[in-house]
């Protein structure tokens, strides 16, 4: 299953670490899911999810949160077998009851009416409640966009951002994704936080003894500061952008919660459940038929601005460096440190 | 018609201004555009969007538009009469060909089927093209939010903002616009520009002598700069926010433009119009009824998040100055400078 590879002219997996197949990591995520008190189904999908994550660099998004989901889910936190219930709302819209599930097996349920609505109405809505999301969003939204759609996603998290001009964290990190096709290539495709910066990169500015830049972060007193320490220590992030990333991360809640029933980011509480990590909340998604407009072909067009953008000295595009890494992973195995490795193999009782 | 206020206990316009009723200046207004070259209808819906925003204190969106609209109009750019051709593209999707013309007449005649849409499939979608925006973006969104609906749109302009990580234009300073109902007050409602800084503040900063902060412009050659005429002279904005504005610049361009059949903001050449202020590109907006998600009643919940949002130390709302302005306006008229007036009346040849 794993393949200490080090042959021929590519390079090796970097020192202390393996490459394994993607469909070998799945399957041991799977079964770490499973040992963990999940569905079948539910083990298939979040270890897919985290695999491809894993698979396309998307570190912060890959095995690294595998403990997190095995304590939130030993806290009984969030429930492992829900099923989640989808309602035919309205010819444009879909509703998914995640029944305090994760999100991503409600996205799967819903995925088959979803697209027959988009075909047929030309735009449509799915609006998910009382769902845990703890995942990288760009894979909600890349599969349409390989299908031809336009995708946009909101989803909220856990209080730890503070509005614009506010003292307390109020907002989740509240990302926003969006997938569009291309001619060539894979799919344009952007995940952004619309807090300043990741919690994660918090936590590693602190244990390297860094100090951030400004408009990160405030501390207890709501007071401006670079110290990432006391942004951990009862301070909180900034949005990212000054008032304009306020105003996103507010609109993230109202599309995220308030349309779709789910909490907000700042209105559950999870103090009887030790362990947990996974927010309890709600997800939009609006998937966009571009072909109705009428006119010139959307992927060619994505195309043609693809290319001004490269002309313009736009570097590198939104989702390129995952899409790079995707090709390397599927040739040559997914590369993961022999102590991630060992870690996994500790969760899923096979050390 | 001209209202010179200083009695009572309200506060006198300011000194060398007047107060007009915002019908009396949406009257001259409309007088001017018919006298440049529009039909009544379009000359009616600009005059009242202007108006508008000058009631509301959008002072850059106000009657500082004027000369602009109608040195567009006299160069032949943009056709004041063009009657935009509204087609019923699928369910929940509706299409404009703008002709040539403002997009504001286009939202107008799209309006009852669009509303149509929303009410029987939960969500509908507009996508205008070949249509010149000069106007604030919040007017087009607002609306729906005062019947219930939730609305986001977006519209892309002409090529100033450069790429992250780019040296040349490519971007509009591309602005999204968002409302929401609430039970009590005004809708939330912002309306922002993807781009660090509005054109006419680096003009304002460069008038008075004052640099600007880092990140908000380049020169010509695309390196960064703090000096606003260096970025006037050749040079170009950046995104608000770094990659993550960049990213979001891009996706106006690919909604605006991309799926509407609309220009990019780098793809249209007026240089054969002297004059010619207004961008020739496309918009998209996007309305929701938050009634079909199912449980608890969107404002309510709206409501609920603004108490957190003031709880948590925020202490002006999106949209709120603008609304105070408007109270101010609808009571005592709206407060227009000596040489504004005189402008206008010169505009409609009744100086």
């Amino acid at each position: 299953m794993v393949d200490k590879e080090s042959r021929g002219q590519a390079p090796a997996a970097p020192a202390g670490s393996t490459r394994m197949p993607v469909d070998a990591l799945r399957a041991l995520l799977a079964r770490i899911f499973r040992r963990h008190g999940t569905s079948d189904t539910v083990a298939d999908i979040l270890a897919r999810n985290v695999a491809n994550a894993q698979r396309d660099g998307a570190d912060s998004h890959g095995i690294f949160r595998m403990p997190g989901y095995v304590s939130t889910l030993a806290s009984g936190w969030v429930d492992g077998r829900a099923v989640p219930v989808v309602t035919d709302a309205a010819p444009a819209f879909v509703s998914v009851d995640a029944r305090n599930g994760f999100a991503q097996p409600a996205h799967d349920a819903a995925r088959a009416l979803l697209l027959e609505k988009v075909r047929s109405q030309g735009i449509a809505l799915l609006a998910i409640r009382d769902s845990h999301h703890f995942a990288a969003l760009w894979p909600d939204v890349e599969p349409y966009a390989e299908q031809g759609y336009v995708a946009l996603t909101f989803v909220n998290s856990m209080a730890c951002v503070v509005p614009h001009g506010g003292k307390r964290a109020l907002f989740g990190t509240n990302p926003i994704a969006f997938a569009a096709p291309r001619t060539t290539g894979a799919p344009l495709v952007f995940d952004l936080a619309t807090s300043a910066m990741a919690h994660g990169d918090i936590q590693i500015a602190a244990r390297e003894g860094r100090q951030l830049p400004p408009d990160h972060g405030v501390d207890r007193d709501g007071e401006p500061t670079c110290d990432p320490q006391a942004i951990l220590n009862g301070g909180a992030l900034l949005p990212f952008g000054g008032h304009k990333g306020s105003a996103l991360s507010m609109m993230v809640e109202l599309l995220a919660a308030g349309l779709t029933g789910g909490n907000f980011s700042f209105d559950f509480n999870w103090d009887g459940h030790p362990g947990a990590q996974t927010p309890r909340t709600g997800q939009l998604l609006i998937v966009i038929d571009p072909s109705r407009a009428g006119g010139a072909n959307f992927a060619q067009r994505a195309e043609a601005l693809v290319d001004a953008m490269k002309d313009a000295g736009q570097q590198r595009l939104p989702g390129e460096r995952r899409h790079r890494q995707r090709r390397e992973s599927l040739e040559r195995g997914v590369a993961i440190s022999d102590a991630d490795l060992a870690m996994l193999r500790e969760l899923a009782g096979e050390a």
